[in-house]
């Protein structure tokens, strides 16, 4: 008999196990007994030991090992025939596996970053985050359990009515609640906008330089685009006549990342050329809440809403973890979104949904972002203080008076890798708008400064860091060639 | 002079202005003006009225004017002179852009669905949502400002690491927090899974039938696959020797929605083929939690954890709308899983990340899926013994006992579009098998019967009725030719 085959031998099998674990005493027992088979060191054919044989040796109450044993059976592990012991399955060998890949080699530590002028940045010192949490309990505790469920890929349909109040209320922008699709961030509405935009034959126009979000998803799915020469006043949309495109993404409120806005007849001959050559305009309004004289500016959409596909985000008004943003569609591509959403993610979780919802209806967001709107132009005051009294006039801000960072000109300079490596090792980071441009040789006497976030001692003092790298001349003219 | 022209005749030009409206008074005249110019009512050159004498017109504060004209000229509506009158700007008249996409005309309102044998679907009636709003406000009121900003495409760390455990205490499952990825949801991790395996020139492989989510994506984005036959023991294998395949699709533990379960000498078969043709394989693990004898079925993913991407979901344990899942990778799989899902979406909110792990930390997520065990397993039980009381030895439950449906065979019987339709008439939801098989004609006697959400009475009563629709012999016949 099997049992006293192994008697003083093997009782165990090998088997260690640990009292007091998360992990069953059965569990344990059919994990080592796995292992062992995967391994080989219970060949295909080998017969077990019975359950009592085997809990006596292990010193186990047999249901234990009964147990194990079923798991193995049920999972294929083990073959059984009435009477006899339980077998080992054939087929189950299995030569080690590769091992993973190693980790990278560890990398040199950077030097630490004092001065961090990195764009689009909110300041989240300032964020009311004990009304938010207030506001977030109170929507936890209010959700109906029928909302727990799946409620479809346009989001939450009280949400999407405070939008287009919001929307009302801030930019006179007059839009059906049916319109409006919520989104994981401005950053997902754009992904899904090149998804279902992207037409055979068709390039999409970018403005350059432009955030590198689209320009990524375009590249990843091997799509073709034309670059939109930038300058004081946005893209340059002549440049677009004749060319066969499928959408053209554009920030006409405050051009990323020269901040001009676009002018009203640069707009309308977009809006023109888009009902006649048949494409679509996404409009990126990424932070046109916070414009410090004037009105916010009023959207492209508002003057052709068949042709354009408008997106917003609340992660630079609220917090960027939220998640949270929308776009307003053209019906016309309302079903394709929906398709995609729902195969991509499906939808957003609704908690956030309704906590906003809320704090939209509370008024909350208005004040929130009225004081955010005064603190973010007392820092762009202080910055361009700063920049005046070490740079003079050899530098010149570019475009409009609003959102969290400003593009600098230093004419004559030329900007590039060696420039920002030079601020890095200086403790400063700093962008250049070269690195926003998919076309070599654009705008290279320019930088970009995100003061959003920063603290004034940081906005003083890193721009006189800025001040000294700039100066130390040594690495202008290697950059120049 | 240009305000004695209109005097008496438009003076208000054309502007209702709402007193006590959230839009202000500037704001409405900005776009009363602006619709003007855009229709053409305000040519190209036409003379504004100066702001006093529109003010004085209107009966408001001069500064209301001065604001309005302000925005139009920011926008380049308007063109502005020293000493002139503002004029309207050229190039802005657009015409009338063709008229949205009407709403598809009303469809007949189908008929009331009583008894709905929807899949996947848990029962959100037992769902301890006060203790999770508890567990969400403390999460709010304990997050830290920091994890306001971006964390990464990874996931809150904190919850990483308490998957990891729950893995471990619920499948015996070992695996490494720095391979777990948060997703929102199975859905957006198995839409990443087929961005980033998709190789020129080689198919996925995919178990028929099978959910409709996975072969979407692929059709979507022109991707071949093979269909992999299932029986009883879930994907036969074999039929993918010699294949160039790039990812294999599998539910190992609860084969979807047949319900087998792949035996191990399947599995290290399978296994064996990834290693030797360089392909990785999907693994699904949908349900597997709600196991009503004996233990969880242990993953694919412990047998080759350098081949095998597993993807978990909180959807069915907790609730759908959270939108939490996760996928264990391989090394070699990260790099390209953190680029692409930066670029399409960032990362999940990070809110019900911190709920959710303090709802793993504090064990209350072992307790809901025992309930939730006890619960569906006594809800299976009682539809086993009404189809056992209504349709006898004609009908026949396939698969493990697990999950929150059952399919069943009803030999001889042809169930297709007819059958469901008349099921819809009767009041009662139900799908066939055949709709989840890419292959025409495979599996045509089996319904797909969801239990986890119904109430025991709509479980007998459902049963009954569909017993009624299957009897009703006129609708068999039609459907088999």
């Amino acid at each position: 008999m099997y049992t006293s085959k192994l008697k003083g031998v093997v009782p165990v099998w090998g088997i260690v196990l640990q009292q007091g674990s998360e992990v069953s005493l059965a569990r344990q027992i059919f994990a080592a007994l796995k292992t062992s088979i995967l391994t080989g060191q219970l060949p295909a054919g080998e017969a077990l030991p019975s359950t009592r044989a085997l809990a006596k040796g292990l010193g186990i109450c047999r249901n234990n090992v009964v147990e194990a044993y079923d798991m193995l059976w049920a999972e294929g592990f083990l073959v059984r025939h009435q009477g006899a012991p339980s077998r080992v399955a054939p087929g189950l060998h299995l030569t080690p596996s590769p091992a993973t890949a190693a980790p990278p080699p560890a990398q040199p530590a950077p030097p630490p970053i004092l001065w961090d002028f990195k764009t689009g940045q909110p300041d989240l010192s300032l964020f009311p985050l004990a009304a938010w949490n207030k506001t977030v309990a109170e929507a936890a505790r209010t959700l109906q359990p029928d909302v727990l469920c799946y409620s479809g890929p346009q989001g939450y349909a009280p949400l999407r009515e405070e939008i287009a109040h919001w929307l009302l209320r801030s930019k006179s922008m007059v839009v059906d609640p049916q319109d409006i699709f919520i989104t994981g961030g401005a950053t997902q509405a754009l992904y899904l906008l090149v998804t279902i935009l992207h037409r055979q034959g068709r390039a999409f126009a970018l403005e350059s330089p432009s955030h590198p979000a689209v320009r990524t998803v375009l590249a990843d799915g091997n799509y073709p685009f034309y670059p939109v020469p930038v300058d004081q006043a946005g893209a340059d949309i002549a440049t677009l006549q004749n060319k066969a495109v499928s959408a053209v993404y554009i920030t006409p409120s405050h051009q990323f990342p020269l901040g001009g806005i676009l002018p009203a007849a640069r707009r309308a001959a977009l809006v023109r050329m888009a009902t006649e050559n048949d494409f679509y305009i996404i409009e990126d309004d990424y932070d046109s809440e916070f414009r410090y004289s004037g009105n916010p500016i009023s959207p492209v959409y508002a003057m052709c809403p068949a042709r354009v596909a408008y997106v917003g985000s609340f992660s630079k008004t609220l917090f960027p973890a939220l998640r949270l943003g929308f776009a307003v569609l053209p019906k016309t591509l309302q079903e394709a979104w929906r398709h995609y959403r729902t195969f991509m993610d499906v939808q957003n979780p609704v908690l956030e949904q309704a906590a906003l919802a809320a704090f939209l209806q509370q008024r909350k967001m208005d004040r929130h972002v009225q004081k955010m709107r005064r603190a973010y132009s007392e820092k762009r005051a202080l910055l361009l203080g700063a920049l005046q009294s070490e740079f003079g006039t050899a530098a010149q801000p570019w475009g409009d008076a609003s959102g969290l960072h400003l593009a600098l000109q230093l004419p004559g300079a030329h900007f590039g890798p060696r420039f920002t490596a030079a601020c890095r090792a200086a403790g400063v980071r700093v962008t250049t708008v070269a690195q926003y441009c998919p076309v070599p040789n654009e705008h290279g006497d320019k930088l970009l400064l995100g003061y959003g976030h920063l603290a004034p001692d940081q906005i003083t003092n890193g721009v006189a860091a800025l001040h000294r790298v700039v100066t130390a001349a040594a690495y202008l003219p290697e950059d120049k060639t």
